[in-house]
């Protein structure tokens, strides 16, 4: 590190904020890379640790591990806390960091929509603490569920409702189906499967929204198929964690939802004091600046660009392209040249449904079924960073698909879990570890 | 299951427990066995899991999973609180579980000696959340010993004291010190590993106290070339999770203690009520049986059995054995047939202490290196339970050997890194998790 040489500070390392720092590499900048966790997390694997077909460990990889060979950048395990945009410097848990370039990269939180008692007693899925929760709390369900004799409460423990047709409702709906009916089956053989529910809930009256139509039928065919009950215009107004009530005032017993209705900015995006649009993003200019500081870049999930008149999805290659162009960007403004705008190449998008079905889109071409799902496994594969991660994910998935099994079905001790044991009354899901 | 068969319970799913199932599976009786956790754990290899090297995926198991085909068996999770042995009945969280034998597989705990202060703030190794909960803290260690600018507080933060030097001190020390010196040497170029301390304490003067002389020589050798500070005669006497302190008066300022200094048996064997040799263990007759009752086994480590004046040590082949030994003469007890005596058959003892370096004892043959390297890993391996078990692991410690590596450097979120995160005080380092 070279005291003379310009800071650039990025903040955060999920796919955003790594590309930043990568792209800085060789340039004469020092770098500081900080994330409240030590590691990369590849978010959209996070519905399989949820669904006990991979480990944590294999879908994450240390920040340290992975920019190793890169000289000019330090990383510090540290939560900003306050961004003082006027003296140029971050407050955080590690203490006060300055900046002469700015790039945050913090990325997104769930939307919980001010529902409160949702909030308090559902899941979520961003974290790997949260993924981990989740899966205890599924296997238990059906622990719980053999030694049950009341029918009703049962039938409540063994009814799984995910509220959100995006990707990851979809994906995790299909993924927890074919977690029950191949594998848990031969398990729990006590157990009668007409008694296990997944429902699905969508708001809208369709399912994986940004896709083309013919996709979006398919997708929830194949969900049918997997015996997923999907379920147009319901919207959930309130869930006590024994029955989720939609605005109708239908109400459905279960003893477990998984909120992926919604996603939001991370917290420290509104800390910034500057405009936002939906969900809490930051309005920035399309060389990715904050409006009154040319030497702030926000990017990813945490940014609002409109293109078109409707602003940039929260996904993976958005993220990445501004990322990219951001630190570029940073470079070009330390070296007083004209900066670009960002333009968005749309790679096409993806989602697996389960075992041998997927929908996908790929420039013009639509896809579905087997084709479609080796191309989400290409896809996921060759992203996944290292080497090692992917070589164990093919593992898992090959034994996975071949045996029809699950590794990693074990339920790790938890507060909720004593108290479940303890014969208590459960607290709220999400105290136990579900919250990162 | 038939209800006019005679009921035989087994409680715990460890290296006993298992064993006494299986024995059961051609047998006809109705088997009920009974674990806290839905998981079998590989314990000899927990120590790898929190030194980075092994994910808690890997050397686990589900129990359903182990047991799916055996269909004279049903599995409850469920924690045992009483053992009622005039009623012949359990009082369990799940409710009154009655048995006409019942086999207690309860397994070991960490044997503290009373020392309240080292109780409440070093890390024991016998469960996943334990080595997980290490695991963090000892990489959280690193990251804060680079941020922080007083030299003593930072070699506290780098030191790294394991109290006891039989199998388990003696493994986590050489592989915490090759954790250390070389991959994390790789992570953090800022550090001085100079600061970095791993020391091991033994209050007497040998190493490995079952194994031959010479291989107790060896040992303390390979852990000096590895950069260990072995300490004879040196007895931890409290510990405030900033400084150890030895009855000799010395103190060492470290912010780890690995308390591997003791073992008992698990508090539900003093529930009985039956007299108890040394840490708690039930004494048994030579038939496994409790004194005053046929029809309670009690096997493994909390079983106190003298053979030729010394009790059987507590480790997995003589849980093995017993539970199978139990099995049979439960089953003899069934038919009305006589018991007979159990006679152990020791199988040897290996002891790793890092790459190409292990001691083992097999019969009379000793070996040290390179070729007890080879052994430990081949009896490992075989003694894993699950194929997939062993081939992940068996990818995982090729890489590391291979590329000097260690792939589960995950700093996983809890109240303890949100604390330190947030710039408090730590709690006790065992409420993070610590206590399964």
């Amino acid at each position: 590190m070279d005291p003379g040489r310009p800071r650039i500070v990025v903040v955060g390392a999920g796919f955003g904020g790594l590309r930043a720092a990568r792209a800085l590499a060789r340039a004469p900048v020092d770098v500081t890379l900080l994330d409240r966790r030590n590691y990369h997390l590849f978010q959209p694997l996070l519905y399989q640790v949820a669904t006990a077909g991979l480990s944590p460990e294999d879908i994450a990889r240390p920040v340290r591990a992975i920019l190793r060979r890169q000289r000019n950048l330090r990383f510090r395990l540290a939560e900003v806390r306050h961004v003082d945009l006027s003296a140029r410097r971050l407050e955080t848990s590690a203490g006060a960091v300055g900046y002469d370039v700015l790039i945050l990269a913090v990325g997104g939180a769930t939307h919980w929509f001010g529902l409160e008692s949702v909030e308090r007693h559902a899941f979520g899925l961003k974290s790997i603490e949260e993924a981990v929760a989740l899966r205890n709390h599924v296997l238990r369900m059906f622990e719980m569920g053999v030694q049950e004799p009341d029918p009703d409460r049962r039938r409540a423990m063994l009814t799984f409702v995910i509220a959100g047709g995006g990707p990851t409702g979809v994906e995790s709906a299909g993924a927890l189906s074919e977690l029950i009916r191949l594998v848990l089956r031969k398990d729990y053989r006590e157990l009668d499967l007409v008694e296990v529910r997944v429902v699905l809930l969508e708001a809208s009256d369709r399912l994986l929204a940004p896709m083309p139509e013919r996709l979006q039928r398919v997708t929830a065919e194949i969900l049918w198929r997997k015996h997923v009950e999907v379920r147009f215009g319901a919207k959930v107004v309130e869930y006590d964690g024994e029955r989720v009530v939609l605005q109708s005032g239908e109400m459905i017993p279960a003893r477990t939802l998984l909120w992926a209705a919604g996603a939001r900015a991370a917290p420290l995006a509104q800390d910034l004091g500057a405009a936002q649009g939906g969900g809490g993003r930051v309005v920035v200019r399309p060389t990715l600046q904050l409006p009154d500081h040319d030497e702030v870049f926000v990017v990813g999930d945490a940014a609002w660009l409109e293109v078109d008149g409707a602003p940039l999805p929260m996904l993976a290659p958005v993220a990445r392209q501004q990322a990219a162009q951001a630190a570029a960007n940073a470079l070009r403004l330390l070296r007083g040249e004209a900066l670009r705008p960002f333009r968005y190449r749309d790679p096409g998008s993806l989602a697996t449904i389960g075992r041998n079905a997927a929908v996908a889109r790929i420039g013009r071409l639509q896809f579905s079924g087997f084709v479609a799902w080796v191309a989400w496994l290409l896809v996921h594969i060759v992203n996944l960073i290292g080497f090692r991660n992917r070589l164990l994910v093919l593992i898992n998935w090959a034994w996975d698909y071949l045996f029809y099994e699950r590794a990693v079905r074990l339920i790790h001790a938890s507060r909720e879990m004593d108290h479940a044991l303890a014969g208590e009354a459960v607290p709220d899901a999400q105290q136990a570890g579900g919250k990162g």
